[in-house]
């Protein structure tokens, strides 16, 4: 983990986490958008996705179910905010599908693929509602699970 | 206020307030989206909306400042979330603009415009994160302050 892959947040309810792939844009965004291959790398391993439905539209709910290496499993389930293809995806836990309000609004995610030197510079933000909720999803490991994730995302690129 | 005016909510963090409007939709629909229909209107008598942007997109902000009979001024942001036009708009108070999370996600409002036997039939529900918060915004006055709202909607309809 380098400072460039956590850059400065823009303000003290924000994480940021960045990445540089050697992929074309549109490549990293299917990873995210197609719920096949966005199955194998979304969650820190040992950790797997049993199950993936992403409707990648403003308003589309996206619900994906994680299992632990016991066999626990942990459902999410969001919505998409604003998707423009190939360039950013917006999502909230804050509504379960449009427009129902979840139980706890944590965190509102802004993915953005940019064109860099012919790779694709994913940034993603993580804006909470409160500072507590920031330092508290800085303690569950932000840093370390998406960091994670994205690490397994550079090496599934180079596959797919 | 009759019952019709204030239908059963679809659940327990839900308010709901609907009225039926002599005029076509496309005309409703105006007075909720074009800033100078909407500040004679919006908030209940005697207070008054000094300054009015309506950003009518998903992703847009709608910004009005209320003024009260002494003078003080409270100003107001949200984010759009849906736009159909002459049909349904969606706007939360969780975001002050595109996406910026606010201080206090408070509720999102779900306005609905439908053909009823020749007129318009305007459903406007409130939904929560909280039950607390549902319960606060009740004895803040919604049926209230929406209702005379939508009172003085009706009344301008004729004129405008």
């Amino acid at each position: 983990m380098t400072n460039q892959d956590n850059p400065t947040p823009a303000h003290d309810r924000e994480l940021v986490l960045t990445r540089l792939y050697d992929a074309p844009r549109e490549k990293v965004f299917r990873a995210f958008t197609d719920p096949e291959i966005f199955k194998q790398w979304f969650v820190p391993r040992p950790w797997t996705i049993t199950s993936a439905e992403l409707d990648v539209r403003s308003g589309g709910t996206n619900r994906f179910t994680m299992r632990d290496p016991d066999g626990n499993e942990y459902p999410n389930q969001g919505v998409y905010l604003e998707v423009v293809e190939n360039e950013k995806l917006v999502m909230t836990d804050a509504y379960t599908e449009a427009w129902q309000p979840s139980e706890k609004p944590f965190f509102t995610a802004i993915l953005t693929f940019e064109d860099e030197g012919g790779k694709t510079r994913y940034t993603a933000r993580a804006r909470h509602w409160t500072v507590e909720d920031r330092k508290a999803h800085e303690e569950m490991g932000f840093h370390e699970g998406w960091g994670q994730c994205a690490d397994q995302l550079a090496e599934l690129l180079i596959k797919i």
